[in-house]
């Protein structure tokens, strides 16, 4: 009802206004980029450009000779870690003041629209673009989508919520249909649209580029209208991903506001061609219009002419929340952290030459780079640490004997040192926005330099730069210590070193399983899909949703991550409450240090009508406790989060039952459960001749009836002998209702079948 | 073309002739049963009645009280091994050989039509009903449900080939939507349909209960007229499973001939006010009576009502066929075939109280009984052969202390004899059609049982009867010697002592896979659905299409079972000839004994185009060896059945390309391997907007134009950047032509993107 009403208010708010004076031309010309980067302005209306850049971990404003294809030089901006680690922090408030730094950057630069946060999910590691997502949950990545939104809106900088929806891989991503059913497409895949447009209210929503079900979602009014208009009540305006608009009059009609870039003209001319003939209301194109108005009014008034960003500020920041991403993932005999006064050998040209972000339009012109090299030999002394590049990441320079003296020396050094630390990763141009992976493998070459390291030095350190998981079997269970730093921005090597030598207690956690092979991974069949299709066949079953359901090892689990100390959780209580469930628990530091718990709230239905996945993560908060340190932390679960989507009724249901709350240090390692009891709601779902027997008969008052028929028509010693046969029984039981009629001979005409549907509706709306 | 002759043909064929006299609502009642098991015959008009009965490994005439529900007192009939079992021996000539058999008892029992055979695939090991079908695969499904088509007809008496379609559960059978996509829906549940009606013509098709994809198979036009008679040709009558109606005048128009049993003129009614009103064709309801008329007809001129039948030698049969069903799965230190001279332990009830077929509508009442106890008895003498029952079939029965009591017997039976052979299975109340299984599991008792007596003795056979596979972890790897014997009908008893002692060398091959866990299997996390819906997520991946794309290791894989001697495979040669593949190869018996080898033909494409199981069964031969004895086999691979769905073109296509075919002993015992280039088709797919500029620029006469484009309109120096980033190529390669007019700048305008896709399908037909 809300929307509703903000719907009919818009008609004479003060973006409509500025529209009386508009030819139609003009006014559709609105609707569509000015150029790549920019809207439409007509200054004698009022109405100004807002220029919107591409980012979100750090502003990719293009230079202004960088109108067009391909992802040209940028202006300079501080390149914080993208998502994928980000996510990993746990952190909202972390995330928050990134969003904060990037806007008054943005500021800075006069854009006045970041087009972020990415919240896809992870359906498959493949997918190329993993490294701009936060996670395989959806509640993750709602939570770390709405702190980049509020981060970058608290500044005065729009947000554009990004890629609306179920934008999962790179693979014909300008075509394929995204086929997907009901449930997993609200519980999964957009549960986190729904929770940041909820609670944040972005500026502005990107539509994807593919299909979803068949239908473009630039043109899909079930989405951008039916979905996120009158379900979410989204009030900002919906932009295109550029280049995604396939039918502009479809796409104005469902609710896509603005086209970007310029389609140089056509699209307008389209519009213009529809309204002519009436395949268009004017209202519609009056709608978007007064959208993009209201959008570019906004940012001009945030606009601030002599904003300017402290990038040595964010340079010392990017360092402190890179530090925090970091995953721990082993860490045998407490190898880490590391000893000041060890010598240690550095291995990897990663080490020299960071890894630290993605390639594609999220790719920043960064301030600074730092590599963990030159931070580890600040930390401890140039003489303490020794490199050796061991391979290297110059493809056309390989040759076998080049391979081998930097193999010769990576050993050497390795062998001379305390300790070893080996930086491996994924080359540049393995993972990008455009394309997907094949395969989960790190480069034969970096595997073949570890295992001749490890066998020169036992105490080795793996540390890991990528954007999307990678297979650790060749080594996981030899090594003694790996750090998962994936990629962690410009001030990367800095955050590495703060880790490595105990400067920082890792504190991150998996945002996304670390599974064994490729093969085990739930989309593995059916990703990338082919003839313009993918079916996400796995359904709700995503990430450790599915290893869990099918008890399958993985190499670590979705939540985990280690820290220099120790934590027990004691006392768990859980509380339903009107809103949802109250669950407290106390965490102890029982280690030697001080360090950061994630205390992870999964919950389950075990006997559900529906299927569900084993547990599911509901709820998280971080805590500091200093070494020895108890304190009691609240995690409230929020009701509408224990909901399913049921397709019977079309909405979300709470179901009644006896709940799981699992409070753990990751999705497996549940350290304390409790069982609750949650009244939920009935879905409303009217008895009809679809409607079964059984499902019927669970209603007391039908049930007599029922019976009292069945004796009638049978006899009470042929319901009796029936009662004996189970396969006959269930038989009975499942018969839609409106098939008795057509059975002989048990008295049940449709004058009565409907009188048992009337029955069964008043008994359940208790109105018997 | 040939079935819309047969089509016109029918309008002046004597079963129309017939309805000239008659009245609408005589026309009308045709189409519906008279009571359970008979068709409605008019006398005056020359129509007689048909009997249809239950089968079909034997025949299921209830007693003339035995009209109604349940499953009442039947005809004595000879019960011959279930499909599950009949499958195993990959023998179409022992299966028509049955079919003949069960024939030849209809026809002593004036029955017109058997209800069967059941080919649904197991999709899952939990349906109910899988002791009813024949496979995971749709080959195997439609080679054995041809066989006893074949059989059944060849003596007059017509088949119902049933479930048509994609009823692959019992749970919510009335009413479930199978959710399935159409290369799964073509490629693994049409499939082996497809191939019955094509090749055998089956008197009758029976449209299932279930919902494909929202719309009843009952009145599903596209299943019933689309594919069944047009696209395949179908010549027969269309009835529905018994109540399965939900809409008869839908059903009439949609091309369900006969509705199932009476409808208590119900659905009579209802077609006749259709009828009154012009919402239905009165031709409609003509073909449909006129098909009524002519399979009675046709029924009646097979009748003999001397016929008789010979339940001895029928018995006989029976023994025979059940012993090449057995599987041998395990066979350590050549346990088995067991010395006559051995003491045998013979354990478990099993052995004395046969589990043999599966409850529902197939429930043969047997001629006779065997069981394996007398039967080993009557073989190796009373004296040598001991028995224990170790457990109860009769749950009320069992006290703790009664238990130990059989445990003990056992363990002391077991202890004292040279070889130990126990009986486990499943209780009958476990299986049946009406309801699915929720566990893999043997009974705990059964498996206590087993563990003492293995303990006792460790030359230890377990023999396992049952309808679904069952989860044998628990003791596969530890007891040397398994024998899989399903339920083999009422002769089974004898069938296994036969292959015990090895008087017949056990021969069968698994046609489903033996998974380790019920959590391994593909369809686990959507099997059976809720909600009135299943998706069918694993797509094509089915039994060992799954296992075998996701390297997963299995208990014993498709196409496994041993025999008493070994195989050699040599000399393997491909021939890819107009029709398909001729695949030749010489199999040796290189053992003690004569046996008898299957030789399995699968085949893949490594490099598709689209998604592929690594290895699908396309061809089989038998062949019996003795010791010593090497023959040539050649199996044909059709060319059809290299052909993959192709949903752009909505139609078959054998895609070109480098196939491999694998000649094994079963799906992951391959002997041989050959690689064999497929000249195929390609998809007719029209050039569209929609078509990718990367697909376009496949087309040598379309890349020369795009390039000769891209460099006048962004210079060559660009256009060679351009190539070094792979992120920006990809992207501009999956680019839809159509939306190339709105890139400005680059030159594309609406005109050329028209020429552009000219050219394309110019090109492609050859007609440049």
């Amino acid at each position: 009802m809300a929307d509703m009403d903000a719907h009919d208010a818009n008609r004479d708010d003060p973006a409509r206004a500025a529209l009386t004076g508009l030819t139609p031309a003009e006014k559709v010309s609105l609707t569509t980029g000015e150029k790549f980067w920019h809207t439409k302005g007509i200054a004698r209306a009022g109405i100004p450009s807002v220029m919107l850049t591409d980012g979100p971990h750090g502003l990719r404003k293009q230079n202004e000779d960088g109108e067009g294809l391909g992802f040209g030089d940028s202006v300079a901006a501080t390149c914080f870690p993208p998502a994928v680690a980000l996510g990993c922090s746990f952190d909202p408030d972390l995330i928050e003041q990134v969003g904060r730094a990037v806007a008054d950057e943005a500021l800075a630069e006069s854009v006045g629209v970041v087009l972020g946060p990415g919240i896809n999910i992870k359906r498959s590691p493949l997918c190329g673009r993993n490294f701009e997502y936060y996670s395989e949950d959806p509640y993750v990545s709602g939570v770390a989508g709405a702190a980049l939104v509020r981060g970058l809106q608290s500044r005065g900088v729009g947000a554009s919520l990004k890629h609306f929806a179920a934008n999962n891989q790179e693979h014909d991503r300008l075509r394929v249909s995204a086929d997907i059913d009901p449930r997993p497409l609200r519980e999964i895949y957009l549960r986190a649209f729904e929770h940041v447009v909820t609670t944040e209210q972005p500026w502005t929503v990107m539509a994807s580029y593919n299909r979803i079900n068949g239908v473009y979602s630039t043109e899909n009014a079930w989405l951008l209208d039916a979905v996120l208009r009158r379900e979410w009540g989204f009030e900002g305006l919906v932009v295109s991903d550029w280049f995604a608009v396939h039918d502009r009059v479809a796409g104005i009609a469902a609710g896509l506001d603005l086209e970007m870039p310029s389609s140089g003209g056509v699209g307008e001319e389209r519009v213009l061609r529809a309204l002519a003939e009436g395949h268009l209301d004017d209202d519609v194109v009056e709608e978007a219009a007064a959208r993009v108005v209201t959008l570019a009014r906004r940012a001009a008034a945030n606009a601030d002419p002599t904003a300017t960003a402290d990038h040595e500020a964010h340079h010392a920041l990017a360092r402190d929340v890179a530090a925090r991403c970091v995953v721990l993932l082993k860490n045998d005999d407490s190898l880490l952290p590391l000893d000041r006064d060890a010598s240690v050998a550095v291995i990897g040209e990663f080490a020299r030459t960071p890894r630290y972000q993605g390639a594609g339009s999220s790719r920043i012109h960064p301030t600074r780079l730092d590599n963990a090299l030159d931070e580890m030999r600040a930390l401890a002394g140039e003489e303490r640490v020794r490199f050796a590049p061991g391979f290297t990441l110059d493809r056309e320079a390989v040759d076998d004997g080049a391979a081998a003296t930097l193999l010769a020396d990576a050993v050497d050094v390795a062998a001379a040192a305390d300790v070893a630390v080996v930086f491996l990763g994924l080359p540049a141009d393995a993972e990008s926005e455009g394309f997907d992976r094949t395969h989960l493998h790190l480069p034969d070459a970096q595997l073949t330099v570890l295992d001749a390291v490890f066998a020169a030095n036992h105490r080795t350190v793996v540390v890991l730069s990528h954007g999307g998981v990678v297979e650790l079997t060749p080594f996981g269970s030899a090594v003694p210590a790996i750090v998962e730093a994936w990629l962690l921005g410009q001030a990367g090597g800095g955050a590495i070193a703060d880790v490595l030598y105990g400067d920082v207690a890792p504190c991150g956690r998996l945002t996304e399983t670390i599974p064994r092979r490729l093969e085990d991974t739930p989309a593995y069949l059916d990703f990338p899909g082919d003839s313009a299709h993918v079916r996400y066949g796995e359904g709700l079953f995503v990430g450790y949703r599915w290893y869990d359901a099918r008890e399958q090892d993985v190499e670590y689990p979705f939540g985990h991550g280690l820290t220099y100390t120790t934590f027990d959780y004691t006392d768990l209580e859980v509380t339903v409450t009107e809103t949802g469930l109250d669950v407290g628990v106390t965490v102890s530091n029982t280690g030697p240090r001080a360090g950061r718990a994630v205390v992870q709230v999964y919950t389950g239905l075990a006997r559900s009508a529906v299927a569900r996945p084993p547990r599911e993560l509901k709820g998280f908060a971080g805590v500091e406790l200093e070494a020895g340190q108890s304190r009691r932390v609240t995690v409230e679960v929020s009701r509408k989060d224990l909901a399913y989507w049921d397709i019977r009724s079309g909405g979300w249901v709470v179901e009644s039952g006896t709940y799981t709350v699992e409070v753990g240090e990751s999705s497996r390692d549940i350290r304390d459960r409790a069982q609750v009891q949650v009244i939920g709601e009935e879905p409303i779902v009217p008895a009809t001749e679809e409607s079964t027997l059984g499902e019927l008969m669970h209603i007391p008052e039908v049930r007599e009836v029922v019976l009292k028929f069945a004796e009638q028509a049978i006899g009470a010693d042929a319901a009796g002998h029936l009662e004996q046969d189970r396969g006959t029984l269930e038989m009975l039981g499942s018969l839609p209702v409106g098939r008795l009629p057509a059975i002989p001979g048990i008295g049940f005409d449709a004058a009565a079948v409907r009188q048992l549907i009337e029955l069964a509706n008043r008994s359940r709306s208790g109105a018997s």
